[in-house]
Protein backbone atom coordinates (compact mmCIF):
# COMPACT_ATOMS: atom_id res chain seq x y z
CA UNK A 1 0.00 0.00 0.00
CA UNK A 2 1.70 3.25 -1.13
CA UNK A 3 1.10 6.39 0.77
CA UNK A 4 -0.72 9.45 -0.72
CA UNK A 5 1.73 11.78 -1.97
CA UNK A 6 2.14 15.12 -0.61
CA UNK A 7 2.22 18.67 -1.99
CA UNK A 8 5.01 20.33 -1.06
CA UNK A 9 4.40 24.14 -1.51
CA UNK A 10 7.88 26.51 -1.54
CA UNK A 11 7.25 30.09 -1.54
CA UNK A 12 9.55 33.09 -1.60
CA UNK A 13 9.97 36.54 -3.53
CA UNK A 14 11.70 36.78 -6.67
CA UNK A 15 15.59 36.33 -6.48
CA UNK A 16 14.94 34.58 -2.49
CA UNK A 17 16.44 31.06 -4.36
CA UNK A 18 13.53 29.17 -4.58
CA UNK A 19 14.14 28.02 -8.51
CA UNK A 20 17.72 26.39 -7.51
CA UNK A 21 16.39 25.23 -4.56
CA UNK A 22 13.49 23.25 -6.50
CA UNK A 23 16.09 22.21 -8.64
CA UNK A 24 18.31 20.49 -5.91
CA UNK A 25 15.73 19.21 -4.87
CA UNK A 26 14.42 17.36 -8.02
CA UNK A 27 18.02 15.88 -7.87
CA UNK A 28 17.93 14.98 -4.34
CA UNK A 29 14.89 13.13 -5.26
CA UNK A 30 13.59 12.17 -8.35
CA UNK A 31 10.66 10.94 -7.55
CA UNK A 32 9.65 14.34 -6.67
CA UNK A 33 7.19 15.88 -9.35
CA UNK A 34 6.83 19.05 -10.53
CA UNK A 35 4.26 20.94 -10.60
CA UNK A 36 4.37 23.36 -14.18
CA UNK A 37 1.85 25.75 -13.97
CA UNK A 38 -0.33 27.02 -17.45
CA UNK A 39 -0.04 30.82 -18.00
CA UNK A 40 -1.33 33.20 -19.98
CA UNK A 41 1.56 35.49 -20.58
CA UNK A 42 4.35 35.06 -23.33
CA UNK A 43 6.99 32.57 -23.26
CA UNK A 44 10.74 34.01 -22.23
CA UNK A 45 13.85 33.82 -24.17
CA UNK A 46 14.37 29.83 -23.77
CA UNK A 47 11.27 28.98 -22.10
CA UNK A 48 9.81 25.67 -23.78
CA UNK A 49 5.76 25.12 -23.40
CA UNK A 50 5.36 22.25 -20.95
CA UNK A 51 8.62 22.73 -19.34
CA UNK A 52 8.63 26.15 -17.66
CA UNK A 53 5.00 26.60 -17.97
CA UNK A 54 1.61 25.26 -19.94
CA UNK A 55 1.49 28.56 -22.43
CA UNK A 56 -2.60 29.10 -23.19
CA UNK A 57 -3.87 31.83 -24.30
CA UNK A 58 -6.57 34.26 -21.84
CA UNK A 59 -9.70 31.83 -23.98
CA UNK A 60 -8.00 27.86 -23.57
CA UNK A 61 -7.24 28.97 -19.38
CA UNK A 62 -10.84 30.78 -18.89
CA UNK A 63 -12.03 27.34 -20.33
CA UNK A 64 -9.46 25.21 -18.10
CA UNK A 65 -11.17 26.92 -14.81
CA UNK A 66 -14.76 26.81 -15.95
CA UNK A 67 -14.26 22.89 -16.53
CA UNK A 68 -12.64 22.59 -12.73
CA UNK A 69 -9.35 21.86 -14.29
CA UNK A 70 -7.80 24.19 -11.58
CA UNK A 71 -6.51 23.94 -8.45
CA UNK A 72 -5.66 27.23 -7.90
CA UNK A 73 -5.35 30.56 -9.70
CA UNK A 74 -4.99 33.70 -9.53
CA UNK A 75 -4.40 37.26 -12.29
CA UNK A 76 -0.57 38.68 -11.77
CA UNK A 77 0.22 41.74 -13.55
CA UNK A 78 -2.10 41.56 -15.75
CA UNK A 79 -1.32 37.40 -16.83
CA UNK A 80 -2.94 34.71 -15.68
CA UNK A 81 -0.92 31.66 -13.79
CA UNK A 82 -2.72 28.46 -12.38
CA UNK A 83 -2.41 24.68 -11.66
CA UNK A 84 -3.51 22.19 -13.69
CA UNK A 85 -5.32 19.77 -10.97
CA UNK A 86 -5.19 16.71 -12.68
CA UNK A 87 -1.02 15.56 -12.79
CA UNK A 88 -1.67 16.73 -9.10
CA UNK A 89 -4.31 14.31 -8.04
CA UNK A 90 -2.29 11.53 -10.93
CA UNK A 91 0.85 11.84 -8.60
CA UNK A 92 -0.88 11.70 -5.13
CA UNK A 93 -2.57 8.46 -5.93
CA UNK A 94 0.78 7.09 -7.00
CA UNK A 95 2.28 8.11 -4.04
CA UNK A 96 5.13 10.98 -5.57
CA UNK A 97 5.24 13.88 -4.04
CA UNK A 98 4.57 17.15 -5.69
CA UNK A 99 6.51 20.10 -5.74
CA UNK A 100 4.62 23.85 -6.21
CA UNK A 101 7.12 26.64 -7.04
CA UNK A 102 3.93 29.06 -7.04
CA UNK A 103 3.37 32.49 -4.94
CA UNK A 104 1.26 33.25 -1.79
CA UNK A 105 -2.03 33.21 -3.30
CA UNK A 106 -1.40 29.77 -5.05
CA UNK A 107 -0.15 28.64 -1.97
CA UNK A 108 -3.45 29.56 0.04
CA UNK A 109 -5.93 28.22 -2.38
CA UNK A 110 -4.22 25.07 -2.02
CA UNK A 111 -4.16 25.07 1.76
CA UNK A 112 -7.48 26.00 1.89
CA UNK A 113 -8.84 23.07 -1.25
CA UNK A 114 -10.13 19.70 -0.58
CA UNK A 115 -6.28 18.42 -1.01
CA UNK A 116 -5.40 20.75 1.94
CA UNK A 117 -4.26 18.42 4.72
CA UNK A 118 -1.40 16.71 2.54
CA UNK A 119 0.17 19.92 1.89
CA UNK A 120 3.44 20.81 3.70
CA UNK A 121 4.59 24.41 3.13
CA UNK A 122 7.41 26.38 2.94
CA UNK A 123 8.33 30.06 2.94
CA UNK A 124 11.70 31.16 1.57
CA UNK A 125 13.23 34.52 2.45
CA UNK A 126 16.22 36.27 1.83
CA UNK A 127 18.69 37.05 4.14
CA UNK A 128 18.07 40.89 3.51
CA UNK A 129 16.38 42.90 0.82
CA UNK A 130 19.41 44.37 -0.67
CA UNK A 131 20.84 40.87 -1.48
CA UNK A 132 17.35 40.12 -3.25
CA UNK A 133 17.63 43.23 -5.39
CA UNK A 134 21.65 41.85 -6.01
CA UNK A 135 20.26 38.56 -7.19
CA UNK A 136 17.17 39.87 -9.48
CA UNK A 137 19.75 42.09 -11.15
CA UNK A 138 22.24 39.81 -11.36
CA UNK A 139 19.71 37.96 -13.87
CA UNK A 140 20.38 40.92 -16.16
CA UNK A 141 17.30 39.65 -18.48
CA UNK A 142 14.40 42.33 -16.67
CA UNK A 143 13.81 46.17 -17.76
CA UNK A 144 14.21 48.75 -14.79
CA UNK A 145 10.53 48.61 -15.01
CA UNK A 146 10.36 45.21 -14.12
CA UNK A 147 12.45 44.83 -11.84
CA UNK A 148 11.08 47.80 -9.82
CA UNK A 149 7.52 45.59 -10.19
CA UNK A 150 9.18 42.54 -8.91
CA UNK A 151 10.37 44.41 -5.89
CA UNK A 152 6.72 45.98 -4.76
CA UNK A 153 5.61 42.37 -5.44
CA UNK A 154 8.03 40.81 -3.17
CA UNK A 155 7.33 42.92 -0.42
CA UNK A 156 3.75 41.74 -0.67
CA UNK A 157 4.98 38.45 -1.22
CA UNK A 158 6.84 38.33 2.19
CA UNK A 159 4.16 40.06 4.35
CA UNK A 160 2.53 36.06 4.23
CA UNK A 161 5.29 34.36 5.96
CA UNK A 162 3.86 33.56 8.43
CA UNK A 163 0.94 31.23 6.93
CA UNK A 164 3.33 28.53 6.11
CA UNK A 165 4.73 25.41 8.06
CA UNK A 166 8.36 26.22 7.62
CA UNK A 167 9.96 29.43 7.19
CA UNK A 168 13.56 29.23 6.58
CA UNK A 169 16.11 32.30 5.52
CA UNK A 170 18.54 31.12 2.38
CA UNK A 171 21.61 32.29 3.48
CA UNK A 172 23.34 29.78 2.01
CA UNK A 173 22.52 26.92 -0.67
CA UNK A 174 23.70 23.95 0.83
CA UNK A 175 22.33 24.79 4.49
CA UNK A 176 19.04 25.75 3.19
CA UNK A 177 19.02 22.57 0.64
CA UNK A 178 19.96 20.40 4.04
CA UNK A 179 17.23 22.21 5.82
CA UNK A 180 14.47 21.07 2.93
CA UNK A 181 15.59 17.76 3.05
CA UNK A 182 15.23 17.37 6.57
CA UNK A 183 11.81 19.01 6.51
CA UNK A 184 10.65 16.46 3.57
CA UNK A 185 12.44 13.08 5.45
CA UNK A 186 10.50 13.95 8.47
CA UNK A 187 7.34 14.87 7.18
CA UNK A 188 7.05 11.69 4.84
CA UNK A 189 7.72 9.74 7.93
CA UNK A 190 4.77 11.45 9.91
CA UNK A 191 2.44 8.23 11.14
CA UNK A 192 -0.60 9.26 8.73
CA UNK A 193 2.07 8.99 6.07
CA UNK A 194 3.05 5.46 6.27
CA UNK A 195 -0.10 3.09 5.58
CA UNK A 196 2.10 -0.04 5.80
CA UNK A 197 2.21 0.46 9.95
CA UNK A 198 -1.49 -0.72 10.16
CA UNK A 199 -0.38 -4.14 8.84
CA UNK A 200 3.03 -4.62 10.59
CA UNK A 201 1.41 -3.93 14.06
CA UNK A 202 -1.71 -6.57 13.02
CA UNK A 203 1.56 -8.64 12.22
CA UNK A 204 3.15 -7.93 15.72
CA UNK A 205 -0.56 -8.94 17.09
CA UNK A 206 -0.35 -12.26 15.63
CA UNK A 207 2.93 -12.45 17.04
CA UNK A 208 1.80 -12.30 20.60
CA UNK A 209 -1.48 -14.32 19.91
CA UNK A 210 0.48 -17.18 18.63
CA UNK A 211 2.96 -17.34 21.76
CA UNK B 1 14.13 35.65 22.17
CA UNK B 2 14.09 32.06 23.12
CA UNK B 3 11.84 29.24 21.54
CA UNK B 4 9.47 27.70 23.89
CA UNK B 5 10.76 24.49 24.50
CA UNK B 6 9.11 21.07 23.48
CA UNK B 7 8.48 17.90 24.74
CA UNK B 8 9.31 14.94 23.14
CA UNK B 9 7.31 11.82 24.49
CA UNK B 10 9.02 8.88 23.47
CA UNK B 11 6.87 4.98 23.93
CA UNK B 12 7.66 1.82 23.37
CA UNK B 13 6.91 -1.53 24.56
CA UNK B 14 9.56 -2.41 27.28
CA UNK B 15 13.19 -3.56 24.85
CA UNK B 16 12.70 -2.35 21.99
CA UNK B 17 15.56 0.41 22.41
CA UNK B 18 13.94 3.19 23.78
CA UNK B 19 15.99 3.48 26.87
CA UNK B 20 19.08 3.52 24.02
CA UNK B 21 17.65 5.61 21.91
CA UNK B 22 17.22 8.53 24.29
CA UNK B 23 20.23 8.29 26.12
CA UNK B 24 21.70 8.89 22.34
CA UNK B 25 19.60 11.56 21.73
CA UNK B 26 21.15 13.51 25.20
CA UNK B 27 24.44 12.72 23.75
CA UNK B 28 23.67 14.22 20.25
CA UNK B 29 21.95 17.29 21.90
CA UNK B 30 23.42 17.92 25.41
CA UNK B 31 20.91 20.87 25.56
CA UNK B 32 17.82 18.10 25.67
CA UNK B 33 16.61 17.73 29.55
CA UNK B 34 15.78 14.61 30.49
CA UNK B 35 12.65 13.79 32.14
CA UNK B 36 12.84 12.21 35.47
CA UNK B 37 9.98 10.53 36.55
CA UNK B 38 8.92 9.69 40.44
CA UNK B 39 7.49 6.10 41.13
CA UNK B 40 6.55 4.61 44.36
CA UNK B 41 8.22 0.89 43.01
CA UNK B 42 11.49 0.42 45.14
CA UNK B 43 14.47 1.18 43.46
CA UNK B 44 16.56 -1.77 41.43
CA UNK B 45 20.16 -2.25 42.21
CA UNK B 46 22.11 0.34 40.46
CA UNK B 47 19.51 3.05 40.88
CA UNK B 48 19.83 6.37 42.09
CA UNK B 49 17.09 8.81 43.38
CA UNK B 50 16.77 11.53 41.26
CA UNK B 51 18.62 9.62 38.12
CA UNK B 52 16.66 7.09 37.17
CA UNK B 53 13.65 8.03 39.27
CA UNK B 54 12.29 10.52 42.35
CA UNK B 55 11.91 7.40 44.68
CA UNK B 56 8.85 8.52 46.53
CA UNK B 57 6.73 6.71 49.49
CA UNK B 58 3.01 6.23 48.53
CA UNK B 59 1.94 9.27 51.22
CA UNK B 60 4.41 11.64 49.29
CA UNK B 61 3.01 10.95 45.86
CA UNK B 62 -0.09 11.17 46.84
CA UNK B 63 0.47 14.34 47.86
CA UNK B 64 2.13 16.01 44.88
CA UNK B 65 -1.03 14.91 42.92
CA UNK B 66 -2.96 16.34 45.40
CA UNK B 67 -1.18 19.83 45.04
CA UNK B 68 -1.09 19.74 41.44
CA UNK B 69 2.39 18.97 41.09
CA UNK B 70 2.35 16.04 38.65
CA UNK B 71 1.76 16.49 34.75
CA UNK B 72 0.48 13.35 34.24
CA UNK B 73 0.34 9.82 36.93
CA UNK B 74 -0.50 6.36 36.21
CA UNK B 75 -0.53 3.22 38.13
CA UNK B 76 1.43 0.54 37.03
CA UNK B 77 1.96 -3.13 38.31
CA UNK B 78 0.30 -1.23 41.63
CA UNK B 79 2.93 0.92 41.67
CA UNK B 80 2.49 4.79 40.88
CA UNK B 81 4.74 6.17 38.12
CA UNK B 82 4.13 10.35 37.43
CA UNK B 83 5.87 13.31 35.81
CA UNK B 84 6.51 16.43 38.11
CA UNK B 85 5.42 19.41 36.25
CA UNK B 86 7.58 22.32 37.52
CA UNK B 87 11.02 21.25 35.73
CA UNK B 88 9.13 20.83 32.64
CA UNK B 89 7.74 23.67 32.92
CA UNK B 90 11.07 25.67 33.97
CA UNK B 91 12.96 23.72 30.84
CA UNK B 92 10.15 25.09 28.38
CA UNK B 93 10.77 28.68 29.38
CA UNK B 94 14.42 28.14 29.27
CA UNK B 95 13.87 27.17 25.15
CA UNK B 96 15.18 24.04 26.25
CA UNK B 97 13.27 20.69 25.07
CA UNK B 98 12.43 17.79 27.37
CA UNK B 99 12.70 14.65 26.80
CA UNK B 100 10.06 12.00 28.26
CA UNK B 101 10.60 8.28 28.53
CA UNK B 102 6.89 7.47 29.14
CA UNK B 103 4.09 4.97 28.36
CA UNK B 104 0.92 5.36 26.71
CA UNK B 105 -1.16 6.58 29.32
CA UNK B 106 1.61 9.03 30.30
CA UNK B 107 1.94 10.37 26.68
CA UNK B 108 -1.42 10.66 26.39
CA UNK B 109 -2.39 12.75 29.89
CA UNK B 110 0.56 14.80 28.58
CA UNK B 111 -0.93 15.58 24.77
CA UNK B 112 -4.39 16.61 26.18
CA UNK B 113 -2.64 18.32 28.69
CA UNK B 114 -2.92 22.34 28.25
CA UNK B 115 1.19 21.82 27.51
CA UNK B 116 -0.24 19.40 24.13
CA UNK B 117 0.64 21.75 21.73
CA UNK B 118 4.30 21.66 22.25
CA UNK B 119 4.22 17.89 22.35
CA UNK B 120 5.93 15.57 19.40
CA UNK B 121 5.29 12.17 19.98
CA UNK B 122 7.13 8.85 18.68
CA UNK B 123 6.45 5.47 19.00
CA UNK B 124 8.88 2.78 18.54
CA UNK B 125 8.45 -0.24 17.36
CA UNK B 126 9.97 -3.63 17.91
CA UNK B 127 11.28 -5.44 14.38
CA UNK B 128 9.45 -8.25 15.76
CA UNK B 129 8.07 -10.45 18.83
CA UNK B 130 10.38 -12.58 19.01
CA UNK B 131 13.33 -9.66 19.14
CA UNK B 132 11.38 -8.43 21.46
CA UNK B 133 11.27 -10.98 24.01
CA UNK B 134 15.32 -12.14 22.99
CA UNK B 135 15.88 -8.03 24.24
CA UNK B 136 13.92 -8.85 27.15
CA UNK B 137 15.44 -12.12 28.07
CA UNK B 138 19.57 -10.39 27.47
CA UNK B 139 19.06 -8.04 30.22
CA UNK B 140 18.76 -11.23 32.69
CA UNK B 141 17.80 -9.36 35.85
CA UNK B 142 14.16 -10.09 35.56
CA UNK B 143 12.31 -13.33 36.60
CA UNK B 144 10.34 -14.93 34.23
CA UNK B 145 6.95 -13.63 36.34
CA UNK B 146 8.14 -10.30 35.29
CA UNK B 147 9.01 -11.31 31.88
CA UNK B 148 5.17 -12.73 31.23
CA UNK B 149 3.73 -9.26 32.58
CA UNK B 150 6.14 -7.33 30.92
CA UNK B 151 5.42 -8.94 27.51
CA UNK B 152 1.85 -9.03 28.13
CA UNK B 153 2.20 -5.32 29.06
CA UNK B 154 4.22 -4.93 25.73
CA UNK B 155 1.03 -5.72 23.92
CA UNK B 156 -1.14 -3.36 25.28
CA UNK B 157 1.40 -0.56 24.99
CA UNK B 158 1.56 -1.36 21.21
CA UNK B 159 -1.87 -0.86 20.85
CA UNK B 160 -1.74 2.67 21.34
CA UNK B 161 0.73 3.29 18.53
CA UNK B 162 -1.83 5.15 16.10
CA UNK B 163 -2.10 8.08 18.95
CA UNK B 164 1.51 8.92 18.39
CA UNK B 165 3.02 11.75 15.39
CA UNK B 166 5.23 9.49 14.64
CA UNK B 167 5.99 6.14 14.25
CA UNK B 168 9.20 4.14 13.76
CA UNK B 169 10.57 0.76 13.83
CA UNK B 170 13.76 -0.01 15.45
CA UNK B 171 15.20 -2.83 13.43
CA UNK B 172 18.33 -1.00 13.54
CA UNK B 173 19.81 1.61 16.24
CA UNK B 174 22.40 3.91 14.12
CA UNK B 175 19.03 4.16 11.34
CA UNK B 176 16.72 4.70 14.48
CA UNK B 177 18.63 7.18 15.93
CA UNK B 178 19.12 9.30 12.77
CA UNK B 179 15.54 9.24 12.04
CA UNK B 180 15.25 10.66 15.77
CA UNK B 181 17.57 13.51 15.04
CA UNK B 182 15.89 14.22 11.66
CA UNK B 183 12.14 14.20 12.99
CA UNK B 184 13.80 16.60 16.27
CA UNK B 185 15.78 19.01 13.63
CA UNK B 186 12.22 19.08 11.71
CA UNK B 187 9.84 20.01 14.29
CA UNK B 188 12.03 22.30 15.93
CA UNK B 189 11.99 24.71 12.72
CA UNK B 190 8.29 24.45 12.46
CA UNK B 191 7.26 28.22 11.57
CA UNK B 192 5.85 28.58 15.16
CA UNK B 193 8.60 28.00 16.60
CA UNK B 194 11.12 30.45 15.68
CA UNK B 195 10.04 33.29 17.23
CA UNK B 196 13.12 35.80 16.28
CA UNK B 197 11.18 35.49 12.30
CA UNK B 198 8.59 38.22 13.56
CA UNK B 199 11.71 41.03 14.20
CA UNK B 200 13.69 39.32 11.13
CA UNK B 201 10.54 40.17 9.26
CA UNK B 202 9.96 43.14 10.60
CA UNK B 203 13.86 44.41 9.54
CA UNK B 204 12.92 43.48 5.99
CA UNK B 205 10.24 45.62 5.82
CA UNK B 206 12.20 48.29 7.00
CA UNK B 207 14.95 47.63 4.46
CA UNK B 208 11.59 48.01 1.97
CA UNK B 209 11.01 51.49 3.69
CA UNK B 210 14.28 52.75 3.35
CA UNK B 211 14.68 52.23 -0.33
Amino acid sequence: MTRRGLLIILSSPSGAGKTTLSRRLMEWDPTLKFSVSATTRAPRPGEADGREYYFRSREQFAQMVAAGEMLEHAEVFGNFYGTPKGPVVQAMDEGRDTLFDIDWQGGQQIRNSVLGRDVVSIFILPPSIAELERRLRGRAQDSEEVIAARMAKSEAEISHWAEYDYVLVNRDLDAAEAELRTILTAERARRERQPWLSEFVRGLNREFEAR
